[in-house]
């Protein structure tokens, strides 16, 4: 039974100690979405499908956008016309979202299978070298500007504004979270999945469909780890500045490393750690190493 | 700068406050690893590429047998009859494993393309629907044996018995864990990796490289959240409970109801909740309604 906004309301037994009752828990809701790309060359007109993924309904444009453009599939906003929802249901919802391309532009399918810009830590996508990713940042990215800096004080703040904001995971406790802030500490936009890519995608095709894209003064802020394949997505939308209220994964640290992104981890009670391109953090007090060293 | 099982140091600017100060700190350690399958049919061999991973290194038979069976792809443990770690680099390491199958034994690419057995949240996996999962639960597995019971006294030892195996995830915050327990409490298996559903596959990878599928006498507990994709692949290997310490998504109980798998959730602080098959917990006192239902 939904109950609100992608929350579903379902018969539970609650345990608690040695007594047990029937309850009720709020849900997050997870339904596969198909990503189809709808193309026209030479009069033709073709569907194909890209992907299904496990998500959150809602803002399923943004996934979609944000997943193709995340994903190296396309570059330009302008070579989107649309997006259709095909087959809606009754109650207005749909699991299938179709992004039309302007005429001419095709894709090259084998190229997204071999090259897929993304490693997913899930276990059967494409294939990703390092390598391959540093090349590809190079090639499509600009390099994070180094002029945008903030405080740590700035970033201290951080936790707290993102679940002020936050609608649905104080009921369910099942969703992550993704946020863009502004050098003021500001929140721009923020997104919640079941999937941590999507709340990643969503964030980023939001502001692609905007033509927004370098985020080159923006910080992007997520509730859980830093693993490789966000840092890729970060990268690739140029934002300068990625902290995460988990820990980076060693390949995380490498790659912000090798693209120029300042990695933070561990942000929270006021605390956090710089594992790449410090410098855009402000100059801070330097403790006595022995104070802090531990 | 590797110091230890599957964890690298790292330098680093430790902020706490407006105090900066130089440190390190242990990270896990995250690299790609690909897995292939040899091939041979009418005395011809092949090598063919099946999936890039990313994962944390270590028990990678493990995870390319359990990747392998919990999807689909293989059924039979004798289809097996060798793995190979081709590459090795001077320290040992490798990041390709190859699964060498029976003589005569093939794989339909097509179909593991097109009806790939999971739909991850990462999106760009292979489409699965709820329709499909469950015609290929009820073809593939037995149904989770329903003799099998536990006390929820056993459910609250859980957490305190997992943080007490695991090796890395205290030092770096950065890894899944998930385990197996048997109906006394007792651990069996317990495995880590960056990779949530990775974790999950080694468990089932060793337990199916040692012909002891289906798992009918265990819980399988993991400590972060109950997704579809988690509870597929414990429904492929026949096990009864699934137990996560954080929430279940809708349709990961919709699924597990689907295949009479009993899903515990939010398993922490001596509290759990039951979202099906509740017959799997021995009798509890019945606490008045109102004391609970807040």
């Amino acid at each position: 039974m939904p109950v609100g906004p992608n929350t579903s309301l379902v018969e539970v037994r609650r345990v608690n100690g040695d007594l047990a009752a029937p309850s009720h828990d709020k849900v997050t809701i997870e339904e596969p979405l198909e990503i189809q790309v709808g193309l026209e060359r030479r009069g033709m007109r073709a569907i194909r499908s890209i992907s299904v993924t496990m998500r959150t309904p809602g803002q399923d444009d943004e996934l979609a956008a944000g997943f193709l453009f995340a994903e190296g599939v396309l570059n330009r906003r302008s070579d989107v016309t649309g997006m259709e929802f095909p087959a809606l249901e009754g109650d207005g919802s749909t699991n299938t979202v179709r992004v039309h391309l302007k005429a001419g532009v095709s894709l090259d399918f084998k190229q997204l299978e071999r090259h897929s810009f993304t490693a997913s830590s899930c276990g059967i996508c494409g294939k990703a070298t390092l390598e391959a990713v540093r090349k590809l940042s190079r090639t499509l990215s600009p390099r994070p500007a180094d002029a945008f800096r903030v405080s740590a004080d700035i970033i201290h703040r951080l936790p707290a504004r993102l679940r002020a904001s936050q609608q649905i995971f104080e009921h369910t406790g099942g969703l992550h979270a993704a946020a863009l802030f502004d050098a003021a500490g500001n929140l721009c936009s923020v997104r919640e999945d079941v999937g941590r890519h999507n709340a990643v995608d969503k964030i980023i095709g939001a502001a692609w469909l905007n033509d927004r894209i370098p985020l080159s003064d923006k910080i992007l802020f997520v509730s859980g780890r830093a693993s490789f394949e966000l840092i890729q997505k970060t990268v690739r939308a140029g934002i300068p500045i990625f902290a995460a209220v988990g820990a980076p994964s060693s390949l995380a640290i490498e790659l912000a490393e090798a693209c120029g992104l300042t990695l933070l981890g561990f942000v929270r009670d006021a605390r956090f750690n710089i594992y790449s391109a410090s410098h855009r953090l402000d100059t801070m007090h330097q403790s006595p190493e022995a104070a802090i060293v531990a």
